[in-house]
C-alpha cells in the first residue's frame, strides 16, 4: 500500500502545484501589462477597455474575430517621418549611388539638387520634382530587384539626427499595440500613403505584418517573359493608386474588402480613413498620434510641410476621437537601442 | 482505504481511456482521407506528396508557413462557369430586375437582346456590349448597397440546366483541397478573372476564403460624404484593374505581394499566373482542371468561347504541370444537394 500513497501523495502534490500554478498564471494574466510603454492616461484605458468590450463573447459589443480588421498609417504613425518620409531619404540616397550611371544629373533638376544637397532648390521643385525622383530611381527594373535594394538600404542607412537605422526608428508603444492587438484575434493592416513595395520588404521583421496585408501607393507593374524565357514583374514609372486621404477609404476596400474597426493615423492624410472607420455600425477605436515631444522625437501639427496634422486635428476634438499625445501618453518613443541589432 | 483505491482505479480507468482514445486519433489521422472526393490517382498523389514536402520542417523542401501561397483562380476552377460566367448572368438578371426603371433598354442595345434573352445578338455585341451591361448594372450605388444586392442574387438564383443555386456549382474536391491546404499552414487566395465586389459577399462562406484573399478585377470606387453627412465609397462605371491572363501575376503582386508557391487554374486566361508561379525557387505545385465530363458538368478545352483551354494545356503538357481530368480525377464534383440549403 505504501507505493500507492507514495503515488498518491505525489499526485496530490502535483495537484496541488498546479493550482497553485494556475493560479498564479490568472494573477499575473490580470496584473501584467500588454501595453508597459504607454503611460496609465485616458487613451491607454480606452484602448484596452475597447478590446474587452469586441472580444467579450456574448456580450452586446462581440467582433467575430474574421471582422477584427485594423488599419495603421504608417508614416508618423508606426514610425518616424521627420525631417523628410524615410522613403524619400531612400530615393535621394538612390539618385547618390545611381548619380556615376547619369552623370547628366549633375546638371540636370531636380537631381542637381539632390546630389549638391540642396534642400531649398528641392523644395521649390515640389511634389513634380519628388515624383521623378521617386520615377528615376523606383522604375524600371523587376520588382525582386528593387526588393533586394530596399531592404539593403533598411539595414545599413542611418537617420540623420538620432543616428540609427531608420527601421529602429519604429514607436515602441505602437509595437506594443500591434502584438496586443494580434494576440486579440485582429488582423493588423498598414494603410499608408507610402509605397507598398518599399515597405514590404521589411513589414513582416519589424511590425509583424505580412506583406498580404500591407496597402499603400503604387506604380504600374509590367508582365513580360524576359530574354531568359523567365517570366517577370517590371516596375513602370507611371503611378497606378495613390493610396492617400480619400484614397485611403478606396484602398481599404480594394485590398481589405471591409471596414476597419480600429483605425490609426496622425496626420490629414488620414482624415477619410478615420472617417470611413467611425461611420461604421457597432464598437469603433479612433486615434491620432499628435507629434508634441520635440525633445524624444519631433513637434508638429498645423503649420508642418511634412505630415500636417490640422482638418484630422479639429475632427478629433469635435467627434471625441482619441489623441495620443506622444509627450504625455507614451513612456518609451523608440526600442531600446540593442534591439535593432537584428537590423545591420 | 478502499475510497482511494477506488479513486485510482477510476483514475487508472480515464487514463487508459485516455491513451486508448489518442492512439485511435492518431491512426485516424494517419488512415483518414483529406481529399475523399478526388479519384486515388496521379494528381492526387502529386498534390498530398507536394503538402508532404513543403509541411516537413527541417526537410530540404520545407516553406515556413507565411510563405504558403496557395492561388485560384475562381470560374472554371472553383465553380461552373458555363453556359455563361455566373456574374453575367447575375448582371442580366439586374438588367431584367431594373427594366422597369429603364423603359428605353426595350428598344435600346445590348440591352433589348438581354430582355428579349437574345442570346446570338448578344454574342454579336462581344467584350463591348458586355461591359456595358456590366457597367449599367454594377456602378452607380454604394459598396454596400451592391454588396447586398448579390448577397440576395447568390442565395435565390439558380442555374438553367442544374436548377440548383449557383453558389451550390463549387466543385466539392476543390473545397476538400482548400481545407486541406488551410489545415497545413496555407493561406488561400483566389485571383479571378471575375469582378472583386462580386465575389467577396460569399467566399467566405462558401470557400472559408476571406475578403481580403480575393483578388479580382475592379472598376472604379470614388469616396465621399454623403448628402447626409455620412462617408460612402460609390462604385463608378470605369474599369481600374483587370485580373486577367498578364493581369494576374500583376495582381498577386499588388495585392499578395509574395509570390504563390501553388497555383490552379483552368483556361488560357490562367496561363501568366502559373508561369509566374512555376518560375519560382523551391518546390512548386501547378495544376490545370480539364472540363472532361459532359454528363456531371461540361466538356470543352481549345474551341470554348468561355473559359478557352488552349496555350495553357500545351504549356502544361510541355512543363508537365498537372492536368486534373474532371471525369476521372474527381469522384464526385459538387457537393451533395442538402449541403447548400445554408444558401436559400
Amino acid at each position: 500500500m505504501s507505493n500507492l500513497v507514495h503515488a498518491l501523495s505525489r499526485r496530490g502534490l502535483l495537484a496541488a502545484l498546479f493550482i497553485v500554478g494556475l493560479g498564479a498564471g490568472i494573477a499575473s494574466a490580470q496584473t501584467s501589462d500588454p501595453l508597459p510603454s504607454w503611460s496609465d492616461g485616458a487613451v491607454k484605458r480606452s484602448l484596452i477597455d475597447f478590446v474587452a468590450r469586441v472580444t467579450s463573447f456574448g456580450g452586446a459589443e462581440f467582433v467575430p474575430p474574421a471582422e477584427r480588421i485594423a488599419a495603421f498609417d504608417n508614416d508618423g504613425t508606426l514610425w518616424t517621418e521627420q525631417p523628410v518620409y524615410f522613403q524619400l531619404a531612400f530615393a535621394f540616397d538612390r539618385v547618390r549611388a545611381l548619380s556615376e550611371e547619369h552623370p547628366e544629373w549633375k546638371t540636370r533638376q531636380p537631381f542637381k539638387a539632390v546630389l549638391e544637397d540642396d534642400q531649398q532648390a528641392l523644395a521649390a521643385f515640389g511634389e513634380k520634382g519628388l515624383l521623378e525622383i521617386v520615377a528615376a530611381t523606383h522604375a524600371g527594373m523587376s520588382t525582386e530587384a528593387f526588393s533586394g535594394i530596399v531592404s539593403r538600404w533598411i539595414a545599413t542607412a542611418r537617420h540623420p539626427r538620432f543616428d540609427r537605422p531608420y527601421a529602429s526608428l519604429v514607436y515602441q508603444p505602437m509595437i506594443e499595440l500591434l502584438t496586443y492587438l494580434r494576440g486579440n484575434g485582429f488582423k493588423t493592416f498598414i494603410v499608408s500613403g507610402g509605397g507598398i513595395e518599399f515597405m514590404r520588404p521589411w513589414t513582416e521583421r519589424i511590425y509583424g505584418i505580412p506583406p498580404e496585408q500591407v496597402v499603400g501607393s503604387s506604380a504600374e507593374v509590367k508582365f513580360e517573359i524576359g530574354v531568359d524565357g523567365k517570366p517577370m514583374l517590371t516596375k513602370l514609372a507611371q503611378m497606378e493608386f495613390v493610396d492617400d486621404g480619400p484614397g485611403k477609404p478606396v484602398g481599404i476596400n480594394r485590398f481589405i474588402g471591409r471596414r476597419p474597426i480600429l483605425a490609426f493615423g496622425n496626420s490629414d492624410g488620414d482624415l477619410q480613413m478615420l472617417q470611413w472607420t467611425a461611420a461604421g455600425k457597432g464598437a469603433r477605436f479612433i486615434a491620432l498620434v499628435h507629434h508634441t515631444d520635440a525633445e524624444r522625437e519631433y513637434a508638429y501639427d498645423r503649420q508642418s510641410r511634412v505630415g500636417r496634422l490640422d482638418k484630422a486635428l479639429d475632427e478629433a476634438n469635435r467627434r471625441g476621437w482619441n489623441i495620443v499625445s506622444m509627450k504625455d501618453d507614451w513612456r518609451t518613443v523608440f526600442p531600446v537601442e540593442g534591439a535593432d541589432q537584428g537590423l545591420r
